[in-house]
């Protein structure tokens, strides 16, 4: 890839152009002022579908091949069942025997159960992949093996992208654990039940051609309809949708990690001690062993104090659930469910509230649900000394993750990074972040097991936290610490090629993620 | 109004201008082909909106203000309160006080509590209203004294025409029972609760500023939010926001009168010897003492054979919701609450599920559920031999009804229009009808008290009811023999100035109506 590589506003040499369209560089946070006008399909007609609404078709391959599979095109799917995703590679498998080449995957995120992908990534079939690159395609990216350029966006700018017509999808594909034959849909019933689907919400508004893929066919009406019918050209029965089992992940257990489950008790009595806990407040804490422990611990203090949270924003999960069901909590927010206990809790109770990416993090709407919270628990691969973070690319250069909601929520009343100081004898702290996902003036407070860092910006914390007993230090202490033990780290080594793009919220192109030599 | 005239489809002569801006003449059931992309609202930014989420300003005259409100603007409000709306009047007060001047006012419906904007109509704040004119309004509009031309609607025509741009909403007001200061709404709770906010689902979407007026003011998040405040520009909190009682009208009551209660039963009996009440069948009744009966007699013959439907379309009203708790009926898809027992269901019974005219009646959409209805009950002023129907003008020529969803229900499997043969003494069935809001193709059966008329394209109808003991004839004898006891109606005595055009659901020009001469 030969570009032409400007300096963005985090200071970051970034392309003015991504697969053949230009691309805007990040010009700091709320900075960008879009211009024009969303991205509007093509008038539908009732006169050209079903009069009796029926848009069953026999197939996943008769569905693709009447929505008019073909060369070039950009082919979406959600990732509400996580690693237990079974379409989308039967999609590419079915492009592959087809012949098409050259397609764009445009999923909501990636995950291990697609490594299979990587055979048409290889022969042509696909060209290259817009959406998370974790785990084995994360490996075979960063190898410089794919063609086109990746394009990393959070969960709310890939709303974005589709909505503002950055990225045109011409088939959605979308797994419904239940679903009837006009096309309604829903992710909490049927026995592969995943929640919601609000990934796909986007995929099923603005997509030139919707596929609704079901292992549950029920009558007409399908209560509720997480993704309209309306919306839809074609469905499709298949004997299974995905793996809800495979939903669940190794990050869905409280830590047991003593210097973990100590940042997390460090986290919530900073929450405590600075005011943020109180009746009436919001918190978001996700999944991770070390955030449900926080949870654990704000439960706690809550029944101490005989308060209660306003709502919790999901990624929901067991624990979050029975908070909800003691009623510490009012409502779940929830984007995605990460247990069956999530599932359940959506189905049954009305308290457990389905959203979707338009109404949590599309920062190209009038506001969101993000600024609205007032405790943001996140992670983070690496944070510098100016309290940048990154979350797609480890220390050794590689890209191994996607971002999720995480730039989204940044923009939270207070977010905290609770991390530990170093991973493997390797800093997390340090003094320049390899990939800067976030920008330092979103992030408010680090929380390490070796010390508390308050970002200097927030005058207001640094007052109230004056005289506090928990180990409060600057960011540059912190990296030092960990410095003093783990030594200065040695530095990725990159190529010049970029693999791929670093989305902000807005857009833009906050940084890049290169080869990495071997 | 000086207008080049061209005969469309059903032999009307329709304007092919309209309000300075180009119509289209119908061409018949799904016979034009819209091509082109849907409106597309400017792209918003985040940047732009308050980071903490609250929209809230100090009454409406300041969001109007700052929505920008000036002269020649297009003023959206909707019609859940029908006769008890406070916001419309309000609105156009504070406009005629600013000095605005030739607004269009765009509800989804008006009501006779609206008769004091005749006063803006007169002083030039308003110039014309596109949306049902009946009652004071229309009788306003009959004589010849509104400057633009009326453009009236079906509710999901109302969709349709935002949806692909033909009208372009400036500002639209939403008057909601209950929201948060981020704009989320909805109309089930608080003391003004009207049930839904389906009619302001187009509006909130597409409009360029969306004002949310409430008087039932929640922290976030206001759960369920009907409307979205991802939408939202503004946020006023104000004493009363609408008064529900008056969303009751006379028609919410069964009739009493000997010759509907006839009518309805021979609907019914008509209905069931023709095998339409099946297990899981499906209808669609609406208000109206007739409409009432049927769906009471359709209880009793559920009963008697120990089936259910699995939904019913509302409007919901006491009756409806009275066959949902009895298991009778498995959903109620509503679009509108009727009555007070309709919002409480709503309200408190998951199984009695919010719809907009985007789910329900948009023709520009992928389908709708409108054709998936197996009987569909629906009133008409007029019919003529060719099963042409009119909803909106009295045989005297004066336009003094909306359309409502009728044009849109038409589109069910079995459309049966239950009305009396005459009224005060004028024939209901005749030669021609004043104007045609719907093709006789799409209507199937005419029930009057002195006989029963199958659409002769129904040869499957034909069929079945052959040896039936019902009083079948044909139209032409149900014609004569109105004519036999009323004589031949004399025909209103228009003058060649068109007050209105009247749209088909797919936004072409079915009709006009015409100034009457006094």
């Amino acid at each position: 890839m030969s570009v032409n590589l400007v300096k963005n506003a985090v200071g970051r040499m970034v392309p003015i152009e991504i697969n053949g369209k230009s691309a805007v560089p990040f010009q700091g946070v709320g900075a960008y002022k879009p211009t024009g006008r969303i991205h509007a399909p093509e008038i539908s007609s009732c006169a050209n579908y079903p009069e009796d609404g029926n848009k069953l078709v026999e197939s996943l391959k008769a569905a693709l091949i009447r929505a008019g599979l073909s060369d070039g095109m950009t082919i979406s799917t959600h990732h509400h069942f996580r690693n237990g995703d079974v379409i989308a590679v039967e999609i590419f498998k079915i492009a592959q025997e087809l012949g098409v080449k050259d397609l764009v995957w445009f999923p909501s995120a990636a995950f291990p159960c697609h490594e299979a992908i990587i055979e048409q990534l290889e022969n042509g079939t696909i060209h290259h992949i817009e959406g998370s690159l974790n785990g084995p395609l994360g490996e075979f990216v960063s190898q410089g093996k794919m063609r086109g350029t990746g394009v990393l966006r959070s969960h709310g700018g890939r709303y974005q992208a589709i909505q503002d017509g950055d990225v045109e999808i011409d088939i959605a594909v979308i797994a419904a654990p239940t679903a009837d034959s006009f096309g309604n849909a829903n992710g909490i019933d049927g026995s592969s039940a995943c929640g919601l689907l609000g990934f796909a919400l986007a995929d099923s508004e603005y997509a030139d051609k919707v596929i609704v893929v079901t292992d549950n066919l029920v009558p007409f009406p399908c209560i509720p309809w997480q993704i309209q019918g309306n919306h839809v050209d074609f469905v499709v029965e298949v004997d299974q949708v995905g793996i809800p089992e495979r939903i669940v992940s190794g990050t869905t257990k409280v830590t047991k990690s003593p210097d973990r489950l100590h940042i997390a008790e460090l986290t919530a009595q900073f929450c405590e001690e600075a005011g943020l806990i109180k009746d009436g407040f919001s918190f978001q804490a996700g999944a991770g062993g070390t955030s449900l422990s926080i949870g654990n611990f704000f439960g706690e203090i809550m029944r101490r104090k005989g308060i209660k949270a306003r709502f919790a924003r999901g990624g929901s999960n067991k624990y979050l659930v029975e908070m909800l069901e003691e009623g510490l909590i009012e409502y779940i927010l929830d984007g995605q469910t990460f247990d069956l206990d999530g599932i359940r809790s959506m189905r049954e109770n009305p308290l457990h509230v389905n959203t979707s990416p338009f109404t949590s993090y599309n920062y190209h709407g009038k506001g969101n649900f993000a600024g609205l919270i007032d405790i943001v628990i996140l992670g983070a691969t690496e944070v510098d000394v100016n309290f940048n973070a990154n979350v797609v690319t480890h220390s050794d250069g590689k890209l191994l993750h996607g971002i999720g909601g995480w730039q989204n929520c940044l923009f939270g009343k207070n977010v905290i990074l609770p991390i530990p100081l170093f991973r493997n004898r390797i800093p997390v702290v340090c003094d320049e972040v390899t990939t800067i996902c976030g920008p330092g003036e979103l992030i408010d407070i680090i929380v390490t097991e070796r010390g508390i860092a308050i970002n200097p910006r927030r005058t207001d914390l640094m007052e109230t936290m004056k005289g506090s007993n928990l180990p409060i230090k600057t960011i540059q202490e912190l990296k030092e610490e960990a410095e003093r033990i783990c030594g200065i780290p040695v530095k990725p080594n990159f190529s010049d090629e970029i693999i791929s793009a670093v989305n902000w919220v807005d857009g833009t192109v906050i940084d890049v993620v290169r080869k990495v030599k071997n």
